[in-house]
C-alpha cells in the first residue's frame, strides 16, 4: 500500500489516492480491507464506465469522468475517477498516472490550510467533485474558443475544408463532454436526495453548489451544440452563396462572349461565294452588330439583377 | 457603505443595491453584517453564474441575468444581478455600473408613489425582477424585427453572405437569451411553491404574473428560434433556385451557341480540296443547316421546360 | 355601460361582451363593480397576453387567442380574448371590434332556442371556448389546403421562388397557431381538476370535449409542421435533382462539341507549311477523325450514365 | 334496426354493428335504446376524431383509426370507427361500408369456435380492438417494404425525381399513421387503469398484449421516420456527388480543350505580318506548344485529385 | 424434450434452452408442463416482438434481443430471446439454431466453478440477460470502428457514394439497435421495482448493474447517433467545398481563355476590307491587346479571391 498516497485528513479520517489502475493486486487489498462489493471494484477497474452513484449501507460509490484540458492541439483527454465514501475514509482512485487535477486539493491539506482539514470525509469528497467539475468548465472555455475562432474563419468566408473538420471534431468533443456530464446532474440529486448518514447536512449546501455548476456546465453544452450546429448550417450556406457568384461570373462571360465567338466564326469561313465579306462597310457592320449584341446581352442580364 | 444606495422603504426596511462588483470588501462586509453565507456571496461576485434561487432560513438568494436592450447596432448586453431577501433589508448587487433598469422603481419610491411603499421588501424583489422579465421583452422585440428586417431581406432575394451572419448573430442572441430565461421560470415556481415565510400571501399574485411573463418570453424564445431555423432553410433554397436560374441560362446560350460555333469552323479549316467551298449554294445552306440546327436545340430546351 | 351588450342569459345570470379595449374606463368600472383584482384587468388589457386561466375565490379568470380565418388572401388575423366568469355572470373582452364569431352564440341565446338558456354561466362560457376552438379548425383547414397547393406545385416540379416563400409563411403560421393553442389543453386541465364551485359537474363533460378538440389541434399543428418540414427538403432535393439535369446537359453538348471545335481550329490556322493540307483525303479524314472522337466519346458519356 | 348486424354472442350479450355512418337517425334511435350521451354520438358521427377513451358508469365509449392496407398503389386509406361497450352488449360504429377488417372476427362468432363465445363483451371488444391494431402491423409492414424499395433505387445512384415523392409520400403516410397510433397507447392504458368493472380481470391481459403491440406500432413508425430522413439526406448527398462528377467532366474538358482552342485561334489570324506563319517548323512548333500545355495541365488536375 | 437442453443448475434448479422456435409442439409441452399463459408462449413464437418483462404470480416472463457481432462484412444480425423464470427453473427460447452468446454461461455451469451454481435460477437470468447486453457493447464496439473509418475517410476527402452509403448503414443498424436497447432499461427497472419473489434481494445488485450498463449502451448509441448526423452534414459541406472548388477552376478558365478566343476571332474573318490586317504592327498589337487583357482579368480574379 506504499504507492498510494495516504493522508491522515483529521484524526480518524484517511483519504487513499491510487493513480493508474494497473496493479489490480492492490485494488483489491484496498476492497478488502475496507470490505467494498467486488462488484463495485470490478467497475472501478473497468474504465469507461458511466457516470454513477451508489449509496450502500456502511459507504458510497461514485464514478466520474475527469478531464483535463488539452495541453497543444486542443484535443480533450479524460480519464475514470471511482471514489469509496466511508465514514472515516476516501478511496479515490485514477485512470491515469498524473493526477494534476487534484494537487491543489492536496497541497491545501498539506499546508493544513482551508476547511477541508477541519471536515469529514464527505467533505473532501466534495473538494475533488467540485475540482472534477470546475474542471469541466475549463474545457467548455477551450472549446468555447476554438468555435469563435472557427466561427470567425467562416464568417470571413474562408471557407476552406479545414473548418468543416474542426466544426466536426468540436461537435465530437462537445457530444463526449455531454455524455460525461448529464450523469453528474443525478447523481449530486441522488446524493442530496439519499438520506445516507454518511453526507452530513454541513456539506448539503457545497452539494448544492456543485448541482449549480453540472447545471451550468449541461446548459453552456447545449448552448455549444446549438452554436455549432448553426454555423454548420451558415458554412453551408455561404459556400452555396459563393459557388453562385463564381457561376454566375461564369455565365457572364459565357454569354456575352459565346455568340460573339460565333458571329466571328461565321466570317472566318471559307466559301468562295460569301457576297458579305467582299462589301466594304461589311466588316464595321459586323462590329455593330456585335455591339448591339452585347448591349442586348448586359441588359437582359442587368434585368435578371446579375450584374 | 457610502456608495451603496440605501432607501429606507418602510419603517423597518431597508434596501441597499451595490453597482459593480469590484469592492468585494464591500460585499464582504455587507455579507457580514447581515449573517450571509460565504458561499452564496461567492456566487454573487462569481458572474456567469447560472439564475437560480434558494431557500435559506432567514434569507432567500436570487441570481438573475438582466439584459439590456442595445443602443446602436443592435448587440445585446446583459449582466448579472443578485439579490438578497431577509425580512426587513433587500440587497440588490448590479454587476454593471449603470443600472438604468432598476431606475423606474426608484424613481416611484423616491416620489412616494405607488404601492412599493406600503408594502414589505419581498413587493419591492418582485418590483425589480419584474423590471428584469420586461426588458426580456425588449431585447425580444429588437430581435424580432431584426428578423423581420432580416426575412424581407432574403424572400426579396437579396441573399448576400451579409443575411447569413445576420441570421447566425440572431440565433446566437436568442440562444444567449433563452439559456437565462429558462431557469426563471423554476425560479419563481420554487418561490411560489416554497413555503418561506419571507415571501408574504399578498406578493404571490404579482409573482404568478411574473411567471406567466416568464412562461410567454420562453415560448417566444422558441418561437424566435423556429422562425429563424426557417428562415436559414428558405435562404439555402432560394440560394439553390438561383443558382438553379443562372446555371439554367448558361446551359441554353452553351447549348445553341456550341454546336453552331463547330459548324462554322468546320468551314474555316483552310483544306485545299474541301468541294463544298466551291459552290455557290453552300453558304445559304450553312446558314440553313444552322437555322436548323437551332430549332431543333430550342425545340429539345422546350420540351425540357427551360425556356 | 350602455356599449356593452348586456344579455340576461338566465334570471340572475349575465353576459356582458365588451368589444374593443380602447375604453379602459369601461374596463375599470366594469372591474370595480364586479370586484376584480386590478392585476388581472391589467392582464385583459394588455394584448399579446399568453393563453391562462386563473381560479380565484369568487371567480375565474380566462386569456385566450381568437383566431378568425382570413378571407382574401389567407393571412391569419388574431385577437385576444378574455373571459372572467362569476357565480351568475360572465363578461368577454374582445380585442377587436367585430365580434363576428361569437354572433352563432349570441344568435341560439336571442332566439331562445338550445340549452344554453336553460344552463348557467360556466355553460356559456364553455360554449364561448368551444367557439374560438372550433375556429382554430377553420385556420387549420386552411393551412392544410394551402399546403397541398404549395405541394402539388412543388411535385409537379414548378419551383418558383415563390413556393419557398408560401411555405416559409405557412411555417410561420403554423408556429404562431402553435403558440396559441398549447396552453389551451393545460388551461382547459386547470379548470376540470380545480374543484371551483364555479364550474359545475354538469359542465365538465362538455370541457372535457372541448379538451379533445385542442388536443386535436396541437396534434394537427405537429403534423402540419413535419408535412411542412418534409416539403421543404423535398423542394431542395428536386432543386437540386434540376439542376443536376441542366448541368448534365451542358456538360453533354461541351463534352462532345469542344472537342471537335479544336479539332477544326487546328485546320483553320494559316501555317505556310501544314503538309495536311493538300492532301485531297485529308479533307474527309478530318470528318472521320471527328466521327470517332464523338462516337468514343458518346460512349464514354453513356458508360456514366449520362445518356 | 334491420341493417345493422345484430348477433347473439352469448346469452345476454349483443354486438351490433352500424357500418356507414350516413343514416344518423338510426344512430339517434341506437342511443336512445342504449341510453348513451349525445355527446358522444356526435362525436361518434364526426369523424375526424381523435382517438380516445371515456369511462362513463353504465358505459365505455372508443374512438379509433383503422386503416386498411391499400391494395393496388399503395395509397393508405383508413376510418373511423367507434364503439360502445356496455355490460352486455357491444355497438361498433364503421365509418366505411365495407367492414372488412372484422370479417375474421365475425366468421369465428358464426362457426361458433374460439373462446370469444364463451367470454363476455369486453373481450369481443379486445378482439376487435386487437385486430384494428394488428391492421396498422399490415400497413406498416406495407410502408416498409415500400421504403426498402426506394432505398434501393436511392443507394444504386437512380435519383429519378419520383424518388423524391415517393419518399414524401411515405413521409406523410408514416405522419398519418403516428397520429392515429400515438393516443391508442394512453387509451389503453386509461381502460388497465380505469377501475372500470366493464373490463373484467380475465381480460386484461389481452389488453396489456394489445397494449404491448401499440408500442411497438408507435416505436416502428419513429423507426421508420428516422430511416426515411436518413434517406432523404443520402438522397441529397449522392445528388450532390453526382452534380460533383458530372461537373468535373465539364471542368476537365473545357481545362484542356479551351486554352488549345485559343492557340490554333491564334494562328487562324488574317494579320499580312505574323513571322511565324512563313517558319517551316513553325507547324510542328505549336503541336510541340500544345502538348506541352496539354501535360501541364494534366499534371495540375492530377494534383487536384480530380483525374 | 430430448432436443432441448436440461441442465441442473443445483438441486431443485433446472434450465432448458431451447434453439429454433421450428418445433411448436415442443414449446406447447414445455409451456404445458411449466402451466405458462398461453398468450405469453405465442408472444415468445411470434418473433418481432417488443422487449418486455412481464410479472406474474409464479413466474416472470421476458422477451430480449440478442445481437451477434457480425463476422464478414460487418451487417448486425440478431434473433429474439425470450426467458420464463420460475422459483425452480429457467427456461430460455432462442429464435437461432446456434446459441454460441450462451456458451460462456454454460461452460462456466458445466465446469462447475464460478458463483452461478451456488445460486437461484434468477442469477442464472441475470447472467444471460447480462451476456445479452454485453453483446450489445460488442456491437456497438463495431459501429463504432466503422464509423471511425467512414470518419477519416470522408474528412480526407475520399468522398465517394460509397461512404454515404456506409453512413446510412450505420445509420440503420444503429437505429435497430436503439429500438431494442431502449425498452431493457425500463424492463430491468420492472425487474428491480416489481415486488416479485422470484427476484432475491442478493441478486438486485448484478440486476442493478446491468441496468448501468444498458443505461451506458443507450447513451453510445445516442453519442453515435449524433455523431452519423454530424459526419452527413460534414459530408455534405466537403461535396459543396470540393464543388466550389472545381467549378472556381473552370470559371477561371473560362474567363480567361474565352475573351481571348473571341480576339482572335475577329482577326480569323476573311473580310476583304479590314484595314488593320494590314498593319505591319497590328498583330504584336493583338498580343499587347490580349497580355492586357489578361492582366486585367487576373486581377478582376484575384480580388475576387478566387486565386
Amino acid at each position: 500500500m506504499d504507492e498510494a498516497i495516504g493522508l491522515r485528513v483529521r484524526p480518524g479520517v484517511t483519504w487513499i489516492n491510487v493513480e493508474g489502475l494497473e496493479d489490480t493486486g492492490l485494488v483489491e487489498r484496498l476492497g478488502d480491507h475496507f470490505r467494498i462489493d467486488p462488484l463495485l471494484l470490478e467497475d472501478l477497474l473497468h474504465v469507461g464506465q458511466r457516470p454513477k452513484v451508489e449509496l450502500r449501507n456502511e459507504y458510497l460509490f461514485l464514478v466520474l469522468r475527469m478531464f483535463t484540458p488539452a495541453d497543444g492541439n486542443g484535443e480533450v483527454r479524460y480519464e475514470q475517477v471511482s471514489m469509496v465514501l466511508g465514514g472515516d475514509f476516501l478511496l479515490t482512485f485514477q485512470e491515469g498516472q498524473e493526477g494534476d487535477a487534484f494537487d491543489a486539493v492536496r497541497r491545501r491539506l498539506r499546508e493544513g490550510r482551508g476547511i477541508i482539514r477541519d471536515r469529514g470525509a464527505d467533505y473532501l469528497m466534495y473538494a475533488l467533485v467540485d475540482t472534477i467539475v470546475d474542471n469541466y468548465f475549463l474545457v467548455l472555455a477551450g472549446l468555447s474558443d476554438r468555435l469563435e475562432e472557427v466561427e470567425d474563419h467562416i464568417l470571413e468566408s474562408a471557407q476552406t475544408p479545414a473548418m468543416v473538420s474542426a466544426l466536426h471534431r468540436l461537435r465530437r468533443e462537445n457530444i463526449i463532454l455531454r455524455k460525461a456530464v448529464w450523469p453528474v446532474r443525478e447523481m449530486i440529486a441522488t446524493l442530496l436526495r439519499g438520506d445516507s448518514p454518511l453526507v452530513h447536512e454541513a456539506t448539503r449546501p457545497y452539494l448544492r453548489d456543485v448541482q449549480d455548476h453540472a447545471m451550468e456546465v449541461v446548459e453552456t453544452v447545449e448552448t455549444l451544440r446549438d452554436l455549432t450546429q448553426s454555423l454548420t448550417e451558415v458554412h453551408l450556406s455561404l459556400v452555396s452563396n459563393r459557388m453562385n457568384e463564381v457561376i454566375k461570373v461564369l455565365t457572364i462571360i459565357s454569354t456575352i462572349f459565346v455568340p460573339l465567338t460565333f458571329i466571328v466564326g461565321i466570317y472566318g469561313m471559307n466559301f468562295r461565294y460569301m457576297p458579305e465579306l467582299a462589301l466594304p462597310w461589311a466588316y464595321p457592320a459586323v462590329w455593330v452588330l456585335m455591339a448591339f449584341v452585347t448591349v442586348a446581352l448586359l441588359t437582359f442580364l442587368r434585368r435578371r439583377g446579375w450584374l
